[in-house]
């Protein structure tokens, strides 16, 4: 089905691999899996913005209850929150599949998987700077280095008091919000003709458009006094002190697509700008009730993209060791038996395929090491072993191959 | 949501500790793991029986395509492999999510998690042996022993045959499976009277009855033809190699709910018969074109239950050490790196909660270790180990923490 996609053992790989990954992390850093429910009631996406409800897959329950098929997961870390007496701070990460029923595209399916982490509890901005810092530990762990990838920073209060000091009226800000997010997606003409169309006059589009500019801090000549613009100086203060400034830029029309950040807005952002945002998040300090909220999220599709390009994924391989037994299946079933004792991972050919297509077999799954045992391996006590990708084979005692194969794992 | 489920960290930590345990034991087993869709077309169940359609969850989507939640993962294994092109055997499992709407009660829930392993492309019973192998596995890698649980097993055609031999009429056969399926459900009289509906006389209720007390394969008096007899035979000889078969019984009366069983049926079974099939599954040869197929399914709602009860799950803890500062924010930050790197999992109090406020926290939580470091700590280089359990405390160094905590792990 379009936008959908079939798990074979090799793109589960690759799944399994990203997502360890980000649960190393997160784990490293004390968050706390959770879950909950694929169907949630459709009321509680109403804060995602005007996007996500249209976007949704929805049915009507026998109760005649309208529920969604969630089409991401922050709203359900608030309702799980709000319905729970815990204690704070909440450190959580998730690894959820959504659905969003949109026009399949480069970098978009319909159904995904998205791993999120959030920190609820305070609106200190050291819980930003963690947050921020587990993503850059991820990209790291993926043996990315600040070559391949940098942090996008903003802040929509400062934006809104920038925003407000240009003259734009405050109705219009959700609409401009938006357009800015789909900047990278429409020509400059359309930007600024719907901006026009908005009310701005050319003096104020030009002031607009330099905001995006500026790349530091001190390049804030508006002489404002900004809730937004302390909270910023402390976030990079912060990953000074965690030594990552080198990966985080200021960017101000990064936006984010959902209604409820209130303040930190970010996006792990790929170095040749060949892919949207790898990874993007905020802080939503009133999603939950009277618990503040920072987190972000990785999706499946555009990292998986990102990670094959990079040459990150080419080393993933079955786990397996592959038995072909030689007319000697009831020995070869105790010998696998025995490895598997000692951890290893044993299949083997129960079917009395032949060497040929034993082999055929292996090479197609990339199985990387066979074990033969025929009635002279029994005999001698010894068993074959053959490396997959170089074709070599060594004849050795049980007890060296198990060495052998643990040192390989 | 009735019937739905919020894992919070506590919960979530036994739906890991059981589907790793499954995973592992699979992948001991050579078996890849895969998933598919949530959303699938409706069609894809109606080999499953009279039951799953009425228990599914349903959609139509923007291009009028009826969907359903997947109310079970087989059907997805026999489409993915009519959709591809893959040699055989096929070895896979899933830890995939299923949706029923059924009336939530015990052991049930409206979404639930299943552990699904199958082996496809051959009819030889040496496969149903190895999955059945596995399934033992994954019992006693809980800790569990031939006193806790056992394999109750049948086959259809020999069910088939038999009943064929008493004179019950093809066209009654699915209605009475499922009656017997439903058996431990209804009482006795119910059950009779049933049968007399569906036309059998006392004499053939009586037979039918004494079938279900069957214990052997010896005890089959019957002089019957039946392929199905030959497979439990040779079913059994296998389970006999593998030296399970004090953990095996045969069983007659078992049936599963599934239509498109073929041969062997198989449950997990809890000795104290107090909860209802632990996994069940079976041999289904058409439901995936030209290549036939066996596998089971565990289920996580009346595993979790099963596993409370034998006292399995209360040494799951929260895997990471948490660190409280005194006034020491910025130094203990570097400290919690270091040990990052170390591999230690380690969450820090950022917001200088105070000491009773932090031991509070890490008592609900149940978080294992806490690492105190005052300017005291500082000066000497060492830190304050607590065992949150004993109450005890340590005063060493990094070093010798890291290495204590490293063996704890």
């Amino acid at each position: 089905m379009k936008g959908f996609k079939d798990y074979y053992p090799k793109d589960k790989r690759i799944q399994n691999y990203m997502f360890e990954v980000c649960r190393k992390i997160a784990e490293r850093y004390g968050y706390s899996e959770v879950d909950g429910p694929i169907l949630e009631p459709v009321e509680i996406y109403i804060k995602s913005g005007e996007e996500i409800p249209k976007q949704m897959y929805t049915l009507t329950d026998k109760s005649n209850r309208k529920l969604a098929l969630r089409p991401e997961f922050t709203p359900t870390v608030a309702r799980m929150i709000d319905n729970a007496s815990l204690s704070k701070p909440i450190k959580w990460f998730s690894i959820s599949r959504c659905l969003r029923y949109e026009q399949p595209q480069f970098g978009r399916q319909r159904e995904f998987v998205q791993f999120n982490l959030d920190f609820l509890g305070t609106d200190s901005m050291k819980a930003d700077a963690e947050v921020i810092l587990t993503a850059i530990k991820i990209m790291q762990e993926f043996n990315l280095t600040k070559e391949d990838f940098y942090i996008r920073i903003s802040n929509r209060k400062l934006v809104q008091d920038l925003f407000k000091n240009i003259g734009i009226k405050e109705q219009n800000f959700q609409d401009i919000y938006r357009l800015i997010d789909k900047k990278c997606k429409i020509s400059n003409k359309v930007f600024e003709l719907t901006l026009k169309d908005k009310g701005l006059s050319e003096k104020q589009i030009n002031e607009l458009e330099k905001l995006f500019e500026i790349k530091s801090l001190d390049q804030i000549k508006a002489k404002i006094k900004s809730k937004g613009l302390e909270e910023l100086k402390e976030l990079f203060s912060y990953l000074k002190d965690y030594g990552i400034l080198d990966f985080c830029k200021l960017d101000l029309s990064i936006m984010r697509g959902f209604d409820y950040y209130t303040s930190t807005v970010f996006e792990v952002f790929d170095s040749s700008r060949k892919y949207r945002a790898i990874a993007g998040g905020g802080r939503y300090d009133k999603l939950a009730k009277n618990c503040p909220g920072v987190g972000y999220a990785f999706g499946d599709v555009v990292l998986e993209f990102y990670l094959k390009e990079r040459n990150k994924l080419s080393n993933l391989k079955p786990n397996f060791v592959y038995i072909i037994p030689i007319k000697t299946l009831k020995e070869s079933l105790k010998i696998a038996e025995q490895l598997r004792k000692k951890g290893l991972n044993i299949s083997i050919d129960l079917l009395d395929k032949g060497i040929s297509r034993n082999l055929d077999y292996a090479n197609k799954q990339k199985i990387p090491y066979v074990i033969f045992i025929g009635p002279e391996e029994l005999k001698k006590k010894k068993l074959k072993l053959r490396d997959m990708k170089t074709g070599k084979e060594k004849f050795l005692k049980i007890d060296k191959i198990i060495k052998l194969l643990k040192l390989l794992k």
